[in-house]
């Protein structure tokens, strides 16, 4: 039976882009926002979501790490790291000497700040919801927008042309994806894999996050991510995603993720799933699965008085 | 002399109702983006210009973190945190069961979902650059929108009424502002002060985020907001925003702040000024400015042979 | 059946004292040294020995910590405080004028210092392997000394009078005593109990010290002594002995123990076993047991995709 | 002028052999104790002293480490690692055969133990203050003892022949011996130098020795040695000796005690001085002088607005 996965729609987005990617098989269901792909698959319309979690020109995507950390939980299965091109894209017959208006999102407006100075720098640009809302906004007719800055794909989608292709500023920016499912059983641990964590302190004293950290670190575990994030109770107030190296199967990520719970007021699993760059990590000495294993049992025996 | 003080604008804004509580005699001047508003005072158009820092509700504003990590270096010597207050702002004669179309900035988006979903269930929410900016476009003849979010100042700026107070889900979000300066004399310390600085790596090691912390706990100097951000150098890049308590004219943050710039790749200095809570820190023992004197003076002493 | 205890002897010692009041009911073996009581124990001999660990003024009994650390395994079962006071004991007839040549330990003269300077001033003090050997040794006819410092008890069992009492320079001299067993169950916990290791270090890297104590202050275990010794191998190498807080059966003392296991390169576990002074150590948010067991639960269901 | 050094004699001694190799061309002054060598030093009855601080089997030599922390202050200016070589020495005649009674040092019992059991299992050891001593008292006709184990060189002093040499039970035992003088200017730095600190708590709470070896790690300053001590005010109160690399005119190493000077209730300098063993060693990233100057520039434009 084919899955139905959820996506950031409309059709076009780098989302979608990601979804075919990571599941080429899937049938696709758009969703106008990320919080309703999400909910498409908390009420079972959808056997997953993908959905963006972070930019590297633009940092966390603050509607997804939110999502994550207060809605109905979810279990990252997957991640997939997906390189941004943009395009500027018009109705049939446009010349960019006419483009006066252009619609895009926010992001896309930083990404391409350079192209937009040195090509437009006379025309307005207006934020749009999605890059793909905007290319969908200028296939309309009587649309107040001469050109959507957006994916080729949508371009496609949408009866668009490309005016110019690759106008990012950076050729390197890659936003992340990660594919979420309902909770159920865990991604197998594959060697080069990744753990996500919400953290919520228990009271916000000095060297609250230092202690936390602590509790990777000697365990020999390594951050990748840390982002903070406002709980809403005043400023001065965060809770604390963490992405790291290795699976919560793993007995040193285990050890770790059991003592923040202990310290810390609350702590959401968000998942462990294959790194897109399938890189292995270093494993500290002292802090492989057979070490714990052998002080397990060591442990075990002293306890029981054979020393 | 008259000083003049630049803000995200267009009139109305929240940030122009902080921008008068922090400088109530300054002449104002209303800029576009908050990259205009801290251009203006590079350039010397300012004096000073108040921008948006974080809310409590969304986080870091990611423009403002980026333009002070990466533009033209400027000094904050003011914060204020401003409660905030949505209103519903529509064109004299509209009625809220009229209201199919409502613009406003995604913040606001958020913060007013309760009130969007029960009673404007059936609207259409699009994204505007800024509150101010959403109110501006509402009040003009032919526009799409039926209504805005926005602060209530905005509405009396462009000639809108109030169909609803006090929307947001939350009645105690605040914004916290702050007044920057081109680089010149600090405030004076008060004793109660606060300091924010980015750093860059200088390599990307594993616990290179403790070793940062631990240059601030080991001289007893508490954080209170760290903020990761990417670089732009791909996933998994990224460099911080530190508020800490105390000033850099303090002993234990000097030597704190030299520390991060021996060990990271690059301190950029962004200010030390007056907490808006007026709160003193804790100084723990042995690191307040007569032990630190105390110590150098020791420390000469030994170096000479006076033990 | 009576069972039988080892002690530092020869009868009238310090240790014998401390032997009376941990097991009175024990039948006495006197051993010349430390190592045989010991030794007298790994034999089958005795069931148990009574042997100095550390004392307030002088530190830590080398014998006995070497002998933990390399001889064959043996289990610290008790402890117990014993204050020190020492008196100067002399043959029948003797007066203090006429004493000019004093044996004792040179703890004893260490202790005495203030004593033998105001009132043997001109008298040549000479070291004896334990108080109660120069007891022993004083009251021999025609034995070269004129006095020996040592335990009161020492001398009635060696029919010497005391000249003097009480003659240590401080009265709240105190020496810690430990009963060893061979390896078997270990005294249940009673919720003011002190656990002892010896660690000998994987590699002797930099930073090593601060990793071991790590493990202990991250499950906050809080140490009571810490005493480095040679490894033999050359200047620059030690192993360390810890005593801290806890049973081996708490969980957080057991996840301490196990990680230095994992890290470094022996760990020779000497006992958990009720403390002296009866002090219940203060437990450290996040590190009791029922949070260990709620920690343990959560991992669980976690890995099992029960989020 | 030739300078007069005094050492633990009586001539003879490992500590004379130090002596004569630290300071050839010294009048060398043989006292009865370490305290009565130091006590020369400070009444200036001699320019310096050489005494024993550590042996590689016996660990720190206490009396030496006691005085160094309590006694009126003194700076070391050099250290030697001397290879302990004992030899069994007898009055001339002498068979090993007839040895019954044997006198020596208590560390040089324990290190020629295996020689012991093997062939003076029948011999009684008695325990003398020094193994110098040991070899006089043997001299002496009429002495009770038939051998001593010494130095080679206590043999040629006092008329005795060697039995047999090199009879320690390794042949890499080293004892580490330190030249004080009266404070006075210190050794300039080499680039290979140690210095030695004694620290006494301020308040023994939980976590205390983690925040002193924190204010060294941070500066990248590594410990060589740790060394516990009783504070003579009951068991449980400790003070700590310490080594680490570098000299106190180095910045980091400066800003590491004045750090321990802040937050420890005293600290006593005991000196920087060049390494026996001539190793440099590796400093840390952004712990250099030249960082630490590059930081203070730093810190004091920003101080003044200079960002």
């Amino acid at each position: 039976m084919m899955s139905r996965t959820a996506y950031l729609g409309p059709e076009g987005t780098f989302t979608e882009e990601a979804l075919t990617l990571l599941e080429p098989e899937a049938e696709r269901l758009p969703c106008a926002t990320v919080t309703a792909a999400l909910n498409a698959v908390r009420a079972g319309e959808a056997d997953a979501a993908v959905v963006p979690l972070e930019n590297s020109l633009e940092g966390g995507i603050t509607t997804t790490l939110d999502e994550f950390a207060w809605g109905e939980p979810l279990l990252i299965t997957a991640e997939l790291l997906l390189p941004v091109r943009f395009s500027l894209l018009a109705r049939p017959d446009t010349e960019i000497v006419h483009v006066k208006r252009v619609y895009t999102h926010p992001a896309a407006i930083t990404q391409c700040r350079g192209f937009l100075n040195r090509e437009l720098a006379d025309a307005v640009v207006v934020s749009a919801p999605s890059t793909a809302a905007a290319a969908q906004e200028v296939s309309l007719p009587g649309s107040p927008y001469d050109a959507a800055i957006a994916a080729r794909i949508a371009g496609e989608h949408y009866g668009l042309v490309e005016l110019r292709g690759d106008i990012g500023d950076r050729s390197d920016t890659v936003t992340r994806f990660v594919r979420v499912s309902r909770p159920g059983p865990l991604p197998e641990p594959t060697g080069s894999d990744r753990t996500t964590l919400v953290v919520f302190l228990a009271d916000d004293h000095p060297g609250a996050l230092l202690e936390m950290l602590t509790e990777f670190s000697v365990r020999g575990v390594n951050l990748s991510r840390i982002e903070s994030r406002p709980t809403g109770q005043g400023i001065g107030r965060y809770f604390f995603h963490f992405d790291f190296e290795g699976h919560v199967a793993d007995a040193r990520v285990g050890e770790a993720v059991a003592g923040l719970h202990r310290i810390c007021g609350e702590v959401r699993f968000l998942g462990s799933y294959p790194r897109a760059d399938g890189v292995a990590p270093q494993i500290k000495r002292g802090t492989g699965d057979p070490e714990f294993a052998g002080a397990k049992e060591w442990l075990a025996r002293i306890r029981a008085g054979q020393v």
